[in-house]
């Protein structure tokens, strides 16, 4: 008996062919060691992963979760002689309850979907990773997700109120709760949210929802200079405002969207900060005021309210393709830092030289506003010694963010490529706390092992 | 030696006087039972907290942390031979700054005392527990406290960016962040709020905070049954409404405010609804009407947007003493259920039957908005049968939440009172995952032992 013979999965789900089986053993951290797996398992119900994760359990063997394969960190490569759980097929919307403002779905819902499902009510799931159209939500909360609207409106641990998962012995459990508040024992749904499938492997979640937001007015600047935009960025903080978005797209981002999609981008600027500003009413007309005010006194050669929804939203999308339109040109390294939103322009500046230190092409995207920093590194296909350059401007990036009070990883997670990085974020006091609880949670540590920590 | 020559804690601020201990030994359920501690310490410094702490450690003798005593679960109860650590002289807000929106305190910080530092610089921190005159941060963080506005702007939890704190074993440590973002290894500083002063004894807060929000418009509801109140509760979540307050006060807590401080709250209604609406300029005027309708359509006897805002602030200011006021009255077992926001009717329903089944005056208060519901139950004093019969009427009201969906603790943590609730609420299993994250980061079990499970 081998454990395949155990997994209680129906042979037509259990891939074994090594061609299949590569394409569904990694993520998109196209920089990440990726390990061969034993098998791809396709589970279709919390029973089925719940068989699976008890198989691994009896005979020690590593298991991997698996939403859409759009994370950017390593964190769904398979482990060498492991199982691949695929929960992409677990795809349904449960249930939308409009009075309780939550929904029921199943892991391998698309962030998309759920938001155009709950739109139908009047509701709105906020967490957007760029990812969107491609990202599962059990992806999204093994990574603590964010994306454009968590400026303002939070995180996916924001709006995850309870979970079914498999634990690392096999046991299927529910955490959390269905109602608006609960402090009925510790915050382990919290635990779960952003553990990389390190502590359970979730098959059900419930979200919090929102009404839809009012529409929203879209604000422009563009800028001569990356630093420049940071400036603006750190002005608008100090002015208070709270804008639902406040994204920073460069040249060579919105130059390769281009190529990709000939959008007709025809923007004369280094970079491009874009704001969203969802108040209602006047409140919404004075907040884009002020921020075009912010833009014009951090010296933007040209800021606007935008009129032109349709350009409004063209910039926008071109922010949403950018990481898959840069992927096109060569071997993205994708980075990930946050730090305080004051120190934005100074970080900005830092990735500058880092670029010029290694002679490296670095494109830059950015949550701005949060301070949650994207440099792509990009170099040419098959060049290593470019390759190499990357890597050494990659750590000098984790460690200025490091140095100016950020983080190493701000929504991406640590996987396999900040590892090194959190060992520098944390003291080993708290690496052992993170170990324990691993231990307590995964006694046996097949869960996603050699990820994280 | 005992353990007392060896806390690193000068004499002055080592409390073993029984007269004295006993006044520190304990929080404000008046019903839960009280051990007797070996000392009450005052701790000035965190490093004095580690040396307490690590002197507990080496003796395995039990450490029950304590802010200002207001808790309502026995959680800051004093275990028999155990510490008693005194915080609330830790009582200084170190750090404001308005650009990234956060504040660094101390747990000893009362919650008002913050509201107001930081309101000088414009900014606001949500979390108002009806205590928050004299409850501290630190038992905030423990609780994971609730209030009034968390039914728009979220719980402690919401808030916490990042703690200092010393673990079971004695070590002090960062966890959390100073960033927006941040997915740097496992939630453990969400982890810990909540967790009752068992996972960690919490040194020193990093809270987010938002803008100071727009005026609000208050509309008040008056209602013949408290049935027909809670159908009003559940018609504006029906309706889409998101009102920055929904509070529910019924006559025995407004009489009993009106005997103490003489407020002139001459209300001719069972019960009294309060919302506060805070869109801005046009978009509250109009939820002001919309919450109107709702309680109308509920059969309110009397509804009215507020244009005395004295009026209004008595209203609320009365729902805040409701509990101190009723104290004043007898011993008092509070409730603290939650229960899905559309079952808010049937869950009034179901406390008025406990109240006449075992012969019990039960009062009401409620964060009715999110379902969190507070039935106070008032016994004469000395009166024993009563007492018995309140305790069966208690035990009613949690198993009916349960059934209803809800959960036994809305915001006031297990403590001691909820413990059988936990056990009713959790599974064995989810019971167990606790058990080995408490034995994780708390090998000796030294930290608040018999608290929560």
């Amino acid at each position: 008996m081998t454990i395949l013979d155990e997994l209680g999965i129906p042979a037509d789900r259990v891939l074994t062919d090594p061609d299949v089986t590569a394409s569904l053993s990694h993520d998109d951290a196209e920089w990440a060691p990726v390990g061969r797996p034993l098998a791809v398992v396709r589970a279709l119900t919390a029973e089925e992963v719940q068989s699976v994760v008890a198989a691994c359990y009896r005979h020690s063997v590593p298991v991997v979760a698996r939403g859409a394969g759009t994370g950017l960190s390593g964190g769904a490569n398979a482990v060498d002689g492991g199982i691949v759980l695929a929960l992409d097929r677990m795809d349904r919307v449960l249930e939308i309850d409009p009075l309780e403002r939550l929904a029921v779905v199943q892991p391998g819902v698309v962030n998309d979907d759920l938001r155009a499902a709950v739109a139908k009510e009047g509701l709105w799931y906020p967490p957007d990773p760029a990812s969107s159209p491609w990202s599962t939500i059990g992806g999204n909360v093994a990574t603590n997700a964010g994306g454009l609207c968590c400026v303002k409106y939070g995180v996916t641990r924001d709006y995850v109120l309870g979970l079914q998962m498999v634990t690392g012995t096999g046991e299927l459990v529910r955490l959390g709760r269905r109602t608006a508040k609960g402090v009925a024992g510790y915050d382990l749904a919290g635990l779960v949210v952003g553990s990389e499938g390190t502590l359970g492997i979730v098959t059900e979640v419930t979200v919090k929802l929102r009404p839809l937001p009012p529409p929203a007015i879209t604000v422009a600047g563009y800028f001569a200079s990356i630093v420049d935009a940071g400036e603006a960025v750190a002005a608008s903080a100090a002015a208070g405002l709270t804008p639902a978005a406040l994204e920073l797209v460069d040249r060579h981002c919105l130059a390769a969207v281009d190529a990709w999609k000939n959008m007709g981008l025809s923007v004369e600027a280094e970079v491009v900060l874009l704001a969203r500003l969802d108040e209602p009413g006047a409140a919404g007309e004075l907040a884009a005021e002020r921020m075009v005010a912010c833009f014009e006194g951090a010296g933007a050669t040209y800021a606007v309210r935008s009129t032109d929804e349709a350009e409004s939203e063209a910039l926008f999308a071109a922010r949403r393709l950018a990481y898959p339109a840069l992927e096109r040109l060569g071997p993205v390294l994708t980075e990930d830092v946050c730090v305080p939103k004051g120190r934005v322009p100074e970080m900005l500046g830092r990735i500058e030289k880092a670029a010029t230190d290694h002679r490296i092409t670095i494109a830059n995207i950015a949550h701005a506003g949060d301070g949650n920093l994207h440099p792509l590194l990009v170099v040419d296909p098959g060049d290593e010694a470019a390759k190499a350059r990357a890597q050494l401007a990659f750590d000098d990036i984790v460690a200025a963010a490091l140095e100016l009070g950020g983080t190493v990883t701000g929504e991406h997670g640590v996987g396999l490529l900040k590892k090194p990085g959190l060992v520098a974020e944390l003291s080993p006091v708290v690496l052992d706390m993170h170990r324990s609880v691993k231990q307590a949670l995964d006694p046996r540590g097949i869960l996603n092992p050699g990820k994280v920590f």
